[in-house]
Protein backbone atom coordinates (compact mmCIF):
# COMPACT_ATOMS: atom_id res chain seq x y z
CA UNK A 1 0.00 0.00 0.00
CA UNK A 2 1.42 3.31 -1.52
CA UNK A 3 0.08 6.52 1.03
CA UNK A 4 1.26 9.67 -0.58
CA UNK A 5 -0.12 12.63 1.74
CA UNK A 6 -2.39 13.50 4.54
CA UNK A 7 -5.69 14.25 2.82
CA UNK A 8 -6.84 15.56 5.65
CA UNK A 9 -7.23 15.94 9.57
CA UNK A 10 -11.15 15.42 10.69
CA UNK A 11 -11.98 17.37 13.86
CA UNK A 12 -15.13 17.64 16.10
CA UNK A 13 -16.76 20.92 16.93
CA UNK A 14 -19.76 22.09 18.82
CA UNK A 15 -20.31 24.61 16.72
CA UNK A 16 -19.39 25.01 13.42
CA UNK A 17 -19.48 29.01 13.02
CA UNK A 18 -17.91 29.70 15.69
CA UNK A 19 -15.26 26.71 15.23
CA UNK A 20 -15.11 28.44 11.57
CA UNK A 21 -14.48 31.88 13.07
CA UNK A 22 -11.32 30.53 15.13
CA UNK A 23 -9.78 28.86 11.84
CA UNK A 24 -9.93 31.78 9.88
CA UNK A 25 -9.40 34.70 12.49
CA UNK A 26 -7.13 33.26 15.05
CA UNK A 27 -5.40 30.46 12.44
CA UNK A 28 -5.60 32.75 9.29
CA UNK A 29 -6.96 29.51 6.85
CA UNK A 30 -9.89 30.06 4.63
CA UNK A 31 -12.59 28.18 4.79
CA UNK A 32 -13.88 27.38 1.04
CA UNK A 33 -16.38 24.84 1.72
CA UNK A 34 -18.66 23.81 3.83
CA UNK A 35 -20.99 20.64 2.68
CA UNK A 36 -23.24 18.59 4.66
CA UNK A 37 -22.73 14.38 4.40
CA UNK A 38 -25.93 12.79 5.35
CA UNK A 39 -23.91 9.57 5.69
CA UNK A 40 -21.70 10.30 7.81
CA UNK A 41 -24.45 12.87 10.13
CA UNK A 42 -21.93 16.00 9.81
CA UNK A 43 -22.12 19.21 8.50
CA UNK A 44 -18.48 19.60 7.68
CA UNK A 45 -16.23 22.81 6.87
CA UNK A 46 -12.88 22.75 4.85
CA UNK A 47 -9.81 24.68 4.82
CA UNK A 48 -6.76 24.00 2.42
CA UNK A 49 -3.44 24.40 4.19
CA UNK A 50 -0.68 22.79 2.00
CA UNK A 51 -1.67 19.44 0.48
CA UNK A 52 -3.54 18.55 4.18
CA UNK A 53 -6.99 19.61 4.34
CA UNK A 54 -8.79 20.70 7.83
CA UNK A 55 -12.07 19.54 7.84
CA UNK A 56 -14.32 20.46 10.77
CA UNK A 57 -17.32 18.44 11.33
CA UNK A 58 -20.32 19.42 13.71
CA UNK A 59 -22.88 16.42 14.26
CA UNK A 60 -25.83 16.41 13.09
CA UNK A 61 -27.47 13.63 14.81
CA UNK A 62 -26.12 12.43 18.54
CA UNK A 63 -25.98 9.04 17.49
CA UNK A 64 -23.74 9.86 14.65
CA UNK A 65 -20.03 8.56 15.11
CA UNK A 66 -18.90 12.88 15.25
CA UNK A 67 -21.90 13.15 18.13
CA UNK A 68 -21.35 9.94 20.23
CA UNK A 69 -17.49 10.98 20.30
CA UNK A 70 -18.30 15.05 21.39
CA UNK A 71 -19.77 13.51 24.43
CA UNK A 72 -17.70 10.90 25.36
CA UNK A 73 -14.43 12.84 24.74
CA UNK A 74 -15.85 16.48 23.94
CA UNK A 75 -14.58 18.59 20.59
CA UNK A 76 -11.20 17.25 19.52
CA UNK A 77 -8.88 15.55 17.06
CA UNK A 78 -11.40 12.93 15.21
CA UNK A 79 -9.50 11.05 12.50
CA UNK A 80 -6.28 10.92 9.87
CA UNK A 81 -6.96 10.38 6.49
CA UNK A 82 -4.56 9.63 4.34
CA UNK A 83 -4.59 9.48 0.35
CA UNK A 84 -4.24 6.60 -1.35
CA UNK A 85 -3.75 5.65 -5.12
CA UNK A 86 -6.27 2.39 -5.33
CA UNK A 87 -8.56 1.88 -2.46
CA UNK A 88 -9.93 -1.35 -2.92
CA UNK A 89 -6.27 -3.08 -3.12
CA UNK A 90 -5.41 -1.24 0.12
CA UNK A 91 -8.49 -2.77 1.94
CA UNK A 92 -7.73 -6.25 0.50
CA UNK A 93 -4.04 -5.99 1.92
CA UNK A 94 -5.47 -4.62 5.31
CA UNK A 95 -8.15 -7.91 5.58
CA UNK A 96 -4.89 -9.81 4.74
CA UNK A 97 -3.19 -8.30 7.41
CA UNK A 98 -6.39 -8.91 10.00
CA UNK A 99 -6.73 -5.19 10.09
CA UNK A 100 -10.60 -4.82 11.36
CA UNK A 101 -12.30 -2.53 8.59
CA UNK A 102 -15.25 -0.77 9.47
CA UNK A 103 -15.91 -0.20 5.58
CA UNK A 104 -14.85 -3.50 3.95
CA UNK A 105 -16.04 -1.78 0.34
CA UNK A 106 -15.13 1.87 -0.55
CA UNK A 107 -18.23 4.34 -0.26
CA UNK A 108 -18.67 8.37 -1.32
CA UNK A 109 -17.11 10.67 1.49
CA UNK A 110 -17.05 14.51 1.24
CA UNK A 111 -15.73 15.94 -1.72
CA UNK A 112 -16.48 13.13 -4.28
CA UNK A 113 -14.08 11.68 -2.52
CA UNK A 114 -13.86 7.80 -2.16
CA UNK A 115 -13.51 6.81 1.60
CA UNK A 116 -13.33 3.38 3.87
CA UNK A 117 -12.55 3.79 7.53
CA UNK A 118 -10.67 1.64 9.34
CA UNK A 119 -11.57 0.59 13.48
CA UNK A 120 -9.00 1.92 16.14
CA UNK A 121 -8.73 -1.23 17.25
CA UNK A 122 -6.39 -1.83 14.81
CA UNK A 123 -4.90 1.37 14.12
CA UNK A 124 -3.60 1.65 18.22
CA UNK A 125 -6.47 4.16 18.99
CA UNK A 126 -6.60 6.05 15.80
CA UNK A 127 -9.52 6.40 13.73
CA UNK A 128 -8.09 6.12 10.29
CA UNK A 129 -9.95 7.25 6.90
CA UNK A 130 -8.06 5.86 3.37
CA UNK A 131 -9.32 8.34 0.57
CA UNK A 132 -8.94 7.94 -2.90
CA UNK A 133 -9.77 10.92 -5.59
CA UNK A 134 -11.55 9.04 -8.25
CA UNK A 135 -10.70 12.17 -10.53
CA UNK A 136 -7.06 11.46 -10.43
CA UNK A 137 -5.17 9.75 -12.75
CA UNK A 138 -4.07 6.26 -11.23
CA UNK B 1 0.11 34.44 10.96
CA UNK B 2 0.80 32.56 7.71
CA UNK B 3 0.82 28.86 8.62
CA UNK B 4 1.86 26.92 5.66
CA UNK B 5 1.79 23.33 5.86
CA UNK B 6 1.22 20.71 9.23
CA UNK B 7 4.50 20.14 9.92
CA UNK B 8 3.67 17.09 11.65
CA UNK B 9 0.72 15.08 13.72
CA UNK B 10 1.66 13.44 17.12
CA UNK B 11 0.27 9.99 18.09
CA UNK B 12 0.30 9.07 21.61
CA UNK B 13 1.54 4.94 21.24
CA UNK B 14 1.76 2.36 24.43
CA UNK B 15 4.66 0.62 22.75
CA UNK B 16 6.52 2.21 20.49
CA UNK B 17 8.37 -0.94 19.14
CA UNK B 18 4.81 -2.36 18.14
CA UNK B 19 3.23 0.88 16.84
CA UNK B 20 6.43 1.23 14.62
CA UNK B 21 5.82 -2.05 12.98
CA UNK B 22 2.11 -1.13 12.03
CA UNK B 23 3.40 1.91 11.00
CA UNK B 24 5.94 0.25 8.84
CA UNK B 25 4.44 -3.43 7.70
CA UNK B 26 0.31 -1.87 8.19
CA UNK B 27 0.73 1.63 6.57
CA UNK B 28 3.96 1.15 4.93
CA UNK B 29 5.95 3.90 5.88
CA UNK B 30 9.05 4.46 6.49
CA UNK B 31 10.49 5.43 10.38
CA UNK B 32 13.66 7.32 9.76
CA UNK B 33 14.03 9.25 12.89
CA UNK B 34 14.40 7.66 17.16
CA UNK B 35 14.77 10.69 19.69
CA UNK B 36 14.65 10.84 22.87
CA UNK B 37 12.98 14.27 24.07
CA UNK B 38 13.47 14.54 27.58
CA UNK B 39 11.99 17.56 28.14
CA UNK B 40 8.57 16.62 26.84
CA UNK B 41 9.14 13.10 28.69
CA UNK B 42 8.42 11.35 25.73
CA UNK B 43 10.32 8.66 23.20
CA UNK B 44 9.72 9.70 19.78
CA UNK B 45 9.54 7.87 15.89
CA UNK B 46 8.96 10.07 13.07
CA UNK B 47 7.88 9.04 9.42
CA UNK B 48 7.50 11.44 6.44
CA UNK B 49 4.38 11.52 4.35
CA UNK B 50 4.11 14.01 1.81
CA UNK B 51 5.18 17.64 3.42
CA UNK B 52 3.82 15.92 7.05
CA UNK B 53 5.70 13.90 9.82
CA UNK B 54 3.86 11.29 11.87
CA UNK B 55 5.57 11.38 15.53
CA UNK B 56 4.72 8.44 17.71
CA UNK B 57 4.69 9.75 21.35
CA UNK B 58 5.97 6.94 23.62
CA UNK B 59 5.70 8.47 27.51
CA UNK B 60 8.65 8.24 29.49
CA UNK B 61 7.31 9.24 32.62
CA UNK B 62 3.98 8.90 33.41
CA UNK B 63 3.65 12.30 34.89
CA UNK B 64 4.02 13.83 31.90
CA UNK B 65 2.06 15.17 29.48
CA UNK B 66 1.68 11.84 27.00
CA UNK B 67 1.42 9.50 29.97
CA UNK B 68 -1.16 11.22 31.15
CA UNK B 69 -2.92 11.63 27.97
CA UNK B 70 -2.51 8.07 27.34
CA UNK B 71 -4.27 7.11 31.18
CA UNK B 72 -6.67 9.09 30.39
CA UNK B 73 -7.92 8.82 26.98
CA UNK B 74 -5.72 5.93 25.90
CA UNK B 75 -3.62 5.77 23.11
CA UNK B 76 -4.81 8.03 19.72
CA UNK B 77 -4.11 11.28 18.24
CA UNK B 78 -2.38 13.79 20.70
CA UNK B 79 -1.86 16.92 18.96
CA UNK B 80 -1.11 18.98 15.17
CA UNK B 81 1.50 21.24 14.73
CA UNK B 82 1.62 23.65 12.44
CA UNK B 83 4.99 25.00 10.47
CA UNK B 84 5.27 28.70 11.05
CA UNK B 85 7.91 31.09 9.45
CA UNK B 86 7.60 33.30 12.34
CA UNK B 87 7.24 32.15 15.64
CA UNK B 88 7.85 34.84 18.27
CA UNK B 89 5.61 36.69 16.11
CA UNK B 90 3.11 34.71 16.08
CA UNK B 91 3.25 34.17 19.50
CA UNK B 92 2.57 37.63 20.59
CA UNK B 93 -0.28 37.85 17.74
CA UNK B 94 -2.40 34.56 19.51
CA UNK B 95 -1.67 36.47 23.04
CA UNK B 96 -3.13 39.81 21.14
CA UNK B 97 -6.12 37.72 20.37
CA UNK B 98 -6.52 35.99 23.55
CA UNK B 99 -5.48 32.49 23.06
CA UNK B 100 -4.16 30.87 26.10
CA UNK B 101 -0.38 30.14 25.70
CA UNK B 102 1.54 26.52 26.93
CA UNK B 103 4.72 28.14 25.91
CA UNK B 104 4.85 31.88 26.06
CA UNK B 105 8.14 31.49 24.38
CA UNK B 106 9.72 29.52 21.82
CA UNK B 107 11.40 26.54 23.40
CA UNK B 108 13.65 23.29 21.61
CA UNK B 109 11.47 20.56 20.68
CA UNK B 110 12.26 17.53 18.91
CA UNK B 111 14.72 17.31 15.52
CA UNK B 112 15.67 20.67 16.56
CA UNK B 113 12.22 22.78 15.93
CA UNK B 114 11.87 25.83 17.74
CA UNK B 115 8.10 24.97 18.93
CA UNK B 116 5.48 26.33 21.26
CA UNK B 117 2.02 24.66 22.18
CA UNK B 118 -1.16 26.47 22.67
CA UNK B 119 -3.94 25.36 25.14
CA UNK B 120 -6.38 23.15 23.76
CA UNK B 121 -9.45 25.04 26.17
CA UNK B 122 -8.63 27.92 23.42
CA UNK B 123 -8.77 25.71 20.09
CA UNK B 124 -11.78 23.72 20.32
CA UNK B 125 -9.94 21.08 22.07
CA UNK B 126 -7.23 20.26 19.44
CA UNK B 127 -3.59 20.73 21.64
CA UNK B 128 -2.07 22.66 19.06
CA UNK B 129 1.70 23.45 18.62
CA UNK B 130 3.87 25.64 16.12
CA UNK B 131 7.15 24.94 14.54
CA UNK B 132 9.57 26.95 13.26
CA UNK B 133 12.66 25.64 11.39
CA UNK B 134 15.55 27.79 12.23
CA UNK B 135 17.05 26.24 9.19
CA UNK B 136 15.32 27.57 7.11
CA UNK B 137 15.74 31.03 5.55
CA UNK B 138 12.69 33.46 6.19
Amino acid sequence: MKLSHIEHIGIAVKDLKSAVAYYENVLGLKCYAVEEVSDQKVRTAFFQIGQTKIELLESTDAEGSVGKFIEKRGEGIHHIAYAVDDLSAALSELESQSVQLIDKQPRKGAEGLHIAFLHPKSTGGVLTELCENPNKTK
